[in-house]
């Protein structure tokens, strides 16, 4: 189990980062749709390392094949099947993982649930499994913005201590896509940028916050007590790799604030229900208010360092461990795509849960 | 859907506010677990309201009923009946909520998802609900201290900006009982309950951050890719009224290390592996480590104030709204108990997802 | 697992024979269908036993209370708790199968499964526990008859070799209903009271086959490939107490014809395909037609007889067991209901997820 | 929904029979397990068409290539990977059933669902799928064999009206692998064969039943209730094209015997307890007796016959329909290893939780 998300437009995923293949199957997604396959692999490149200096030189082309469940260009109802092939995987190199426990990653965890692991670039645990997840949320984006108008936006919203202030109504993706740090405040995108080379220089990596939003979410989307939208933004965000915090809306600062500040009255613009404010960040008892649902998530720093670490191998002896090969210092700027796409999942599925209902 | 959460140890509540009862059917629970049946009243006495002068005057009995799955004092392996029935609710009280939506709470997102709502007491959006869970969440405890070793604890860790430093490898039940607060740190608690009581005499609220670890959880827990341990806890969380906010160790504050800061290094004690420091929070690539799962969760300030508000009626007329009644003005002590239920069923559900897999 | 059905309309049961109470959570039942809790009774009355002479005069009242799920006479939308207080239980007369297998039950598997088990009454397994599908189905029957306009009625086909013909397009409840038997053919359903008789005089049982059919089922529901409407079907059917086969259409009379002779042509009558014949029964590749679903299920004889048998008690030690109490000699008339409650959970379950599709 | 099956040996197919590639993902399967990649092939190869005379002459390769999961040999516990990809499909033969439907196939359902179908070669409902779910159920062998002693053998029963008596005990594979058309009896293996030839050479089909079991299944296995192990079993076959009934143990006929002839007595052998016959076809209340699990399903006349046929077009104009190509007249002998996959998929989810349960 695990390796499924959504219950009625439900998501797939397999293959391991040296492996034959990786993939993901779409089941779910409602017939007729149109699938625009150049928007999903640029979805999908934005992802891909190599797109600067500032992210790994690795090059993985990330073809995505559309295998099944389209027919004469649009979706058929039947399993959509996303492939993609490795290719350049120098397995090699992870020789010197193969028996001991990298701090941070989940070597050791892969081998105490299952009793042995492929070591061969993180094996399943790899972040290479994100491609699968993002070309099944490509899907999603053409279908939440075809049948029900939602824009999805993320964006760096911090890297280390270096914050941006970004207005979750107005950004764009082409301001997110503006400068290699995907941060769209650009005197703040430089100082990233420069933060991300000297901690790189170092040997060393940092962390920091992804900011999203989904704009035109109607109200009604989400199911109350334990599959509330929140919950299954949280859950979705947490499941990214390196993602340790979620907030939605006031989040954590929202807890220093009192009741009568917090809450957001409602008014009426003579069409709909609205809010003043958006503290509650577009959900109410688990429920979409129709206002935009804004969403942060917290990354660690990267486990990959090129320090030496103190570790163990698989038979308990401590060794020093030092990293070989070529890594990201700061997730973050390829993080954006990874917490868009738990917005769209989430969102494609509680899309469908509404109809289900005839709610809406 | 929505009232269910948990895939093998699997719970599904039900029930309104003011309704003639409410409930949790657990399924899944192993057979054989002798069930103390003091100790789940007990645990679910800590949840309800008027338990001190800091929280709502209200009665609810709450007295569960176990009405299945029990034989001789153990349960059978058959679904587990929870039953609450309702008593002394003053529905009349909620009149006039009826057809207007109480900023803060979820009577419009309701509206707009099914249609209708139950006003009495907030319906199903209502916070009793979470008796139900709390109730199946007793059994889980008991099922992971008997079977597994694993004990949970929960405390209030911050109101507004009062914070207390608490260890979650020493903190006790006892010692976050030993105050109305559930603070387990006595000078930090003495503040906490003088700015709650200043701030309902103000007729406001406020909010806070619940800490809360697992001890004893062996490595290995959890399923990678969508369903990580860590992205179950979220969620959870996030399925807790007013909860705003979700963090796993080191969780956002992290986020502002270096990496060679952050990675908690292996060694080995003689008898398992092991880590130096717990900033990872007790998972990796959404595994457990073996080391405590620490957790955190942000509660907005309580929707319920007594001051007037700006809202609209379901015909969107503009009118002012004043809250009459009995409401917590601080939810944190209560959310204590709901927060070490996120942990209990999620921690359940994957001792049993592991037992399936066979690997423990 | 085990005690739920359905994913979007969806059923979980709970209780045992001799427990407290038993009941049923209906979750996915859409808002606003108004409930008509005495017809909701009568659906259950047609199960109890006691009903008339020939079978068994135990006396369970099943008054059901609808405890959540409903506000001023419609649904909300939230789960509905359908609630069945035990009484009138005499646990006692059990006593002699406590560490007995009775031969045709479930004990022995119950044993092997879960290492113990409530002997009283059957426990779990006892046929009582179909009291709580049928007031579920009963909901879902009032959603099909509204929304969508389909009707579903149940008979006895065949006692033992006592068979009759039934016009599945023109059977009618009322029909069903106008002989205890529950076979509409009047000759017909006087032999098998006869047979009946005689067969509960000599201490033994019988079985035999019961048809039902939903007449107005839109073509398009369905999900093909694993959850094809005739595969939830049959599962429903071999769900039931006693159940041993199942057929659709032509079932496996069908497989002695030759192709050209079975395929039902497709013809327009102006307003929409329909098919000449049935042999298909009302699905496609597990789609519906459009045209009538019309099912069997084979319902081998009682297992409780009353002629002394040969088993073996936990200890493995033979012994001779001899059955105590009240019976039926026959399960056919109230198995009736119950193949109906496998049509009309099935159906509902299988509406609302062509309603997530959006294709009708 | 619908392409997956099974809790926790979890398999989701996808692809169409002229698509880029059909597949199954198989989730769940424990790690550790060494697969024969052979013998996964040789289950397939059972599956394809052009076996012998009997069969469609069209060749497909179905060379499966696993592409994840796997590890020097050996599953990891991550999903595993199987692709077949397409080749010689010659599309354009279908060209005439684009715009009408083809009696008995899923062509006007799949339309009255989606709206709109891959017409070429069946599309999803094609028979090709099980290509991939015979991959799948070749795992579930492996695993059956390999960690619990199962082994699973089916044959064909009766073609039209010519029956083979077969002992379900002592039936091989290598018997009923003896002769093209899977029955174990050579004489009445021969007329099968002659009436299939005479068939073909009328341009006609026939249908038939096949039969099979499953040996070694230890007591225990199958969740009551909803979740029967052989209200699954039922399910799975039903899945199947083409088949329209299903039976366990007596089936049908033993609707026909009293319960003092139909029970079957309890005995201890000296190391477990065991049936006097199997009219109980291994299941009890749902749950594996540790007698042979015994079960027929019936197959329809393969509807794609070479008369000409009475349909309607998209636009429901009368048409008369002819078939063009190459197809089986009797799919009995390749639905064996369909009937073998619903077994073995079936029985690996239920092994796995009966583990989840820790009973066994």
């Amino acid at each position: 189990m695990g390796s499924s998300t959504g219950r009625l437009f439900r998501v797939t995923t397999f293959g391991e980062s040296h492996g034959e293949a990786l993939g993901a199957i779409v089941e779910g997604c409602p017939p007729g749709l149109a699938l625009d396959l150049e928007a999903l692999q640029a979805d999908l490149d934005r992802r891909r390392p190599g797109q600067s200096k500032l992210t790994t030189p690795r090059k993985e082309k990330d073809r995505v094949r559309v295998v099944s469940g389209l027919f004469e260009g649009a979706t058929t109802g039947t399993p959509i099947g996303l492939l993609f092939f490795n290719e350049d995987a120098y397995s090699k190199s992870y020789d010197n993982v193969r028996d001991l426990f990298r701090p941070g990653h989940a070597d050791y965890t892969y081998e105490a649930r299952y009793g042995r692991r492929d070591h061969r670039g993180g094996g399943r645990a790899s972040a290479r499994e994100t491609a699968a997840r993002v070309a099944a949320a490509g899907v999603a984006r053409q279908l939440l913005a075809q049948r029900h108008g939602v824009e999805v936006v993320g964006w760096v919203e911090r890297v280390e201590d270096l914050e941006a202030t970004v207005d979750p109504e107005q950004v764009t993706r082409a301001a997110v896509e503006a400068h290699p740090t995907r941060c769209p405040v650009p005197d703040v995108a430089e100082q990233m940028a420069a933060r991300i080379a000297a901690v790189r220089a170092d040997g060393d990596t940092v962390g920091g916050v992804v900011g999203a939003v989904a704009r035109g979410v109607p109200a009604g989307w989400g199911d109350p007590v334990f599959d509330k939208l929140d919950g299954d933004l949280a859950k979705a965000c947490l499941s990214l790799p390196a993602c340790k915090g979620f907030e939605i809306g006031s989040g954590f600062a929202g807890t220093r604030m009192r009741g009568s500040a917090h809450n957001d009255p409602f008014w009426h613009d003579g069409e709909r229900v609205r809010t003043r404010g958006n503290r509650h960040g577009g959900t109410l008892g688990g429920i979409s208010s129709g206002a935009s649902v804004v969403i942060r998530a917290a990354f660690k720093p990267v486990s990959t360092i090129f320090k030496p670490q103190e570790t163990v191998d698989r038979d308990g002896n401590p060794v020093t461990f030092r990293n070989k090969g070529r890594h990201d210092p700061c997730v973050l700027p390829r993080a954006v795509p990874l917490v868009e796409a738990a917005l769209l999942l989430t969102l494609a599925d509680h899309a469908l849960r509404a109809a289900a209902l005839g709610a809406r």
